[in-house]
């Protein structure tokens, strides 16, 4: 089955050869179309439902990775990661790897919201995943190419967390774990160099880490980053 | 491949015949075993890892099995309406359905804890989720018996939402959706009735709902409902 406009069916042919898909494999072309369609386009007919769909399979994708890769981890080590692996961030950084924003349809008000790249880009990323998991109802024409990003991924933020916001996967994971959010209490501090806050994070009465910055903001990442070594890195 | 118990072979089998599976299905016994040992047997060989599977197995077919229930609804209803599907009070209540708490292996101080039962058996039917999509690397011996009670979970949820918990399915929506929680403000009124308590209900400066009660509790569950059911019933 192929599409009724050639050109968009060249255009999405050529997309699934960039992840390494042979041109024959039984792609549901009318849904990869869909899956990178935005809402601004159609109202009726855009990636909202496959990206609902493919939420879950990349975070099924990401657990099967992580045990196959880290077979004798901690299994509470996971959550975390696993938030980080599949983040806006992550995913709409896969998504510029090969390419997506050439094929994503957008009205052209929507083309010139910068801000909102992130996560349109992230989005049609799960809408994609969705439509592929549906196309066979197995992960065949998933993992055969997003393995690879996702354990290269994981091997990147075991090495240097740094790079992540610590925020965030802290709040993912106090979220998955605790159902409860963590509280920061921030307070001035007059020290003599720069970092002029000081930050302590909180969860269930139990004082989960301290940072200081020099902003509010800088303060309670450190916080999360001392929060977050401890759960990751056990 | 079987297990090297034949007690806890049958015992296995038994629950795979429950679930409607024939006998002879390709079941990994193995992985079926682990997902029904609780953390309490074995601090190395428990279901921690399959639940961090099964986590995204249940979302991944409970979103199959709402687009092609409801193709025609918006998927800004199917959100919240997953998080009430795949809630542990859900997943319990299906585990007890098929009694898998006989076939959980828990420590004699555990299986007093009634206070966890609902998050033992929720983490235990996940796990077996896992350990069955694991089997065949396909939802195929999950979806054959898992669809029906989902559906009827969906129907349930539609058409009486009241007996769910709205607090915490709205918490799952707007983290979903905005990554934040909503903001409760409860007051004391003094009314003519025994609804003692106002609550409202906040996101992102916006008043989701208003809800009264005659604890504060009850008025923020109210004040939830009011908003949930904008969400939910669109």
């Amino acid at each position: 089955m192929s599409l009724s406009d050639p050109r968009r069916q060249k255009q999405l042919k050529t997309l699934v050869e960039k992840l390494g898909l042979s041109a024959d494999v039984p792609v549901r072309w009318d849904l990869l179309d869909l899956a990178l369609t935005h809402p601004s386009v159609s109202r009726d007919k855009n990636y909202e439902q496959l990206e609902f769909v493919g939420d879950s399979v990349v975070r099924l994708v990401a657990a099967e990775v992580l045990l196959e890769t880290y077979p004798e981890a901690l299994v509470g080590e996971f959550a975390a990661l696993r938030s980080m692996m599949v983040s806006d961030r992550t995913l709409a950084e896969f998504a510029d790897r090969y390419g997506f924003e050439r094929y994503l349809l957008v009205s052209s008000s929507t083309s010139i919201d910068r801000a909102g790249r992130i996560s349109r880009l992230a989005d049609a990323f799960e809408a994609v995943l969705g439509a592929l998991y549906l196309s066979t109802q197995t992960m065949i024409l998933v993992r055969s190419w997003l393995d690879e990003p996702l354990r290269e991924k994981a091997a990147e933020i075991r090495r240097d967390p740094a790079r992540q916001n610590y925020k965030d996967a802290l709040q993912e994971w106090t979220q998955a774990k605790y159902k409860k959010l963590p509280q920061y209490l921030v307070k001035e501090i007059n020290g003599l160099d720069q970092e002029r806050f000081c930050a302590e994070v909180w969860l269930n009465e139990q004082k989960l880490g301290v940072g200081t910055g020099r902003s509010k903001k800088a303060a309670e990442q450190a916080a999360a980053k001392s929060a977050f070594l401890e759960v990751v890195k056990g």
